[in-house]
């Protein structure tokens, strides 16, 4: 179960092994949220192949980011404050940017939506060479 | 090399074996930044192994803020908009600290110094069951 709050902000794409992996709505910077299959609720808490494997799948989308989207630059962030459930930051950042060069927490105010065409392609693209399994629904709940 | 904005915002406690380990001067949350080996800037650039090592050395800190300092919460994060040199945030967090839930970057206000014995004992701590290589000067920059 992915918490409700993730869900009200996030687009869910599908699924690695070991992450679900969601969209922020909010596409005035793309910032991807991983939330693995685990209770632990920090990061630096699991074991260390477990670890591996998720830090794995954040690298999966980094290299989207970076070799698809054109992105330089990555933020890589688990805070977990408000949301307790373990979830990966995995924000593409670029000088110029929304709230560049401010962390996007509390500083980004500018608000764009995706098309759906745009998170269709996305979603497809991450499918075809980055080994997502799609969710159905882009606006339904992952499992 | 640290870079400069480091070292004026950080004490340099010591090395582990792939990075140098800093503890923000400001005490008012305990907050380590670790500055690993590389001219990589990205922590998801890095190659699995390598990966691995730096998160395995950031567990290391992340153990000592739980076991030692009694910190049930912690905050992790690679960023970098400011300054490029890859650093990642270690950082010990509590319901009803200087800005919670808020993250600390530009919501941190509060500021407290260290007092020289509380360094060197969190020094020699680290040193004697974290694996630290102690820097000998707290003032001083790493090689």
């Amino acid at each position: 179960m992915i918490h409700e709050q993730l869900l009200r902000d996030c687009h869910v794409l599908g699924r690695f092994e070991c992450c679900a992996v969601l969209l922020n709505r909010n596409a005035a910077i793309p910032w991807f949220i991983l939330v693995p299959d685990t209770s632990l609720e920090d990061l630096l808490d699991l074991e260390p192949d477990t670890l591996a494997t998720v830090t794995g799948e954040c690298q999966r989308i980094s290299r989207f980011l970076k070799q698809e989207r054109g992105y330089a630059k990555l933020n890589f962030a688990g805070l977990g404050n408000v949301v307790p459930q373990m979830h990966l930051h995995v924000i593409a950042r670029a000088d110029g940017d929304a709230c560049w060069p401010k962390p996007v927490w509390g500083h980004l105010t500018e608000e764009q939506a995706y098309d759906p065409a745009t998170l269709a392609e996305w979603q497809g693209r991450l499918v075809a060479d980055y080994g997502l399994h799609p969710n159905a629904d882009l606006e339904c709940s992952a499992d």
